[in-house]
């Protein structure tokens, strides 16, 4: 299945999709709880066990989740965690070494539900794109299917019930991942966020909650899901995307106008640096993307495609790095064959012509 | 004469002959003064009026001179002043405002003469690579049928009379331009230096006397020409020019065998950002043209000829940039349409074919 994956990029990197230019992909996400079970974060391993035993068997039952593979901790290695950390499919503290949690992917990883983590069942879709309600139209649907086997606790007053406050009600979060360079660069950033976070938008870093900006990477969702329809939800976080979309094209028209010399030049240099450097750290690849999809997105440079720019976005990863060539790396050689990478797949390369 | 020049990169460009790898080029003047007149600094305008006569009189009736272009000031402009500068044929501080200061310049730029410098005549013999024998040769010469026609100054004890007495004796001065980067990046660069200078060789930044290093170009040359005939001088020079040498190609082994990953990576980003930058200023070049004629020397980079580095490094120069595109440009434009420049000469295309 790995090896599959590592070949073969996830649809949400496909770089298609309205606004795909900024916004790289949507989420939704269900958190549901077995009723007369504890929450995970209390419950022992026997009833962490039944859980997932439970969920076994719904997903025998139901012919919406053929397609797709169900991994087990502790089966999992550490690298293949992080490999789904990287690839956005589990959270960072998730599969660490516990027993009886799981993740479901399928086919395309599209959809996910992993089992055992704050809650028992966190349901998510996952698009390419601002692509909101197809996201929201896929976890309600898992969503159904499997409350059609198993039976979620629900409060009539509060709604669903989960582990963490701030999740109970719809149980639900948007939220997408946004390439904001402009907003960077104008420093209007920190007012723009600012702005969001007073309208309860939770606006996180690459890899979630409490990760860093990485490349002008920024995750926006809905921060409360109480006394909200889900989708009151989805249209407050959808306005909220689209005024920062508008913000964000605003800014780069802004930079274009003032600085376009500069501009171009950092966008061609990063160009330049990707697809010549024999060393690249993660962190500098991430920040050389941000130049080269801003580039792209404004058409300064043609050659590279936003897939192109996804996928070595996701590769160049140290798990996926390392899956992907097949071998241990320390720093050092990740650094070397990240560069490797880079070059291969800015020249339209795939590993077969790889040479090395 | 310009317009020519600026077209057609000087002969010491070539990037061949001996060590041309790391002696970028060989250089050998010969200062000479007229009997019975003062030397330039305190000679009055009727003085030196004279010797420009007395000088061009001998031109037109030496044949070795026929093919050569005077140029005398004030009829130089400023950006011809510089021009010359930048091509080596002037010092700095020469045709600035005076009259009655004049330059010879042979057709390949071999050889030029400037009039009523410090010394009356300023013989100078200018050739790519290791070529100290061949310019003593073409310095002599040149300095041999002067003297059929102009009576030097000579004193049978000290040798030819100068207006500094550091130039008293033969008034001959070899010496080189070398690029060091291994010994800069080893360290060992200021060891070696003042090892140097305690055996009377002066190390001088690119534009000469005075001037700073830039791209780990160093101008190594004799000191004192007192005392030792020329022979002897030019023996002292090729000897530590070749210890040069061969200290520069211990430390480019130390670095490939040390840090290979790290030496190859800043070749290629100097390469990458070359090939793709849309704003250059002339000392970014010079730092970048310094590690990519470190990779085409040690074979890292193989796409582009030192021929290639020492026109850029040459055209590149702020005079240049505005005579090889025929228009005054300010700082900003200079570093855009340096930018340009470089991106069309590594890519083996001359002005004919810019797209501007």
């Amino acid at each position: 299945m790995f090896e599959e994956m590592v070949k073969k990029p996830a649809s949400w990197l496909s770089g298609d999709g309205t606004s795909a230019g900024i916004v790289i992909s949507s989420r939704v996400r269900h958190a549901r709880n077995i009723s007369n079970f504890p929450f995970p974060p209390v419950a022992d391993q026997a009833h962490k066990e039944k859980i997932l035993s439970l969920f076994k068997a719904a997903l025998a039952k139901n012919s919406h989740f053929k397609k797709g593979n169900l991994l087990i901790s502790p089966e999992v290695t550490d690298l293949d965690r992080t490999f789904l950390v990287e690839r956005h499919l589990i959270s960072p503290e998730f599969l660490q070494g516990k027993s009886f949690q799981g993740v479901f992917i399928n086919k395309d990883e599209t959809l996910s539900v992993m089992i055992n983590e704050e809650d028992h069942l966190r349901i998510q879709a996952l698009q390419g794109g601002l692509k909101l309600d197809e996201c929201y139209q896929l976890s309600s649907q898992a969503e159904e299917e499997l409350g059609k086997i198993l039976k979620f606790d629900y409060d009539s007053e509060f709604g669903f019930l989960t582990s963490c406050p701030t999740n109970v009600g719809t149980g639900m979060r948007a939220s997408i991942l946004i390439h904001l360079p402009g907003l960077v660069l104008t420093r209007e950033v920190d007012g723009v966020i600012s702005k969001m976070t007073k309208s309860s938008i939770a606006v996180r870093g690459f890899y979630g909650e409490g990760s860093d900006v990485l490349g002008n990477l920024f995750q926006i969702s809905n921060q409360n899901t109480l006394g909200k329809s889900e989708l009151e939800i989805l249209e407050s976080i959808s306005k909220v995307v689209a005024q920062v979309v508008e913000a964000e094209e605003k800014a780069r028209e802004t930079l274009f106008k003032d600085a376009k010399d500069q501009i171009e030049d950092k966008i061609w240099r990063a160009y330049g640096i990707l697809k010549h450097a024999r060393m690249l750290s993660s962190t500098e690849v991430m920040n050389l993307l941000s130049a080269l999809r801003l580039g792209v997105g404004c058409g300064t440079i043609n050659q590279v495609s936003l897939n192109q720019i996804n996928e070595i976005l996701v590769l160049s990863q140290p798990a996926h790095l390392q899956k992907y060539f097949n071998r241990q790396m320390d720093a050092n050689e990740r650094d070397a064959t990240r560069a490797e990478l880079v070059r291969l797949k800015l020249n339209g390369k795939g590993k077969s012509n790889a040479s090395h």
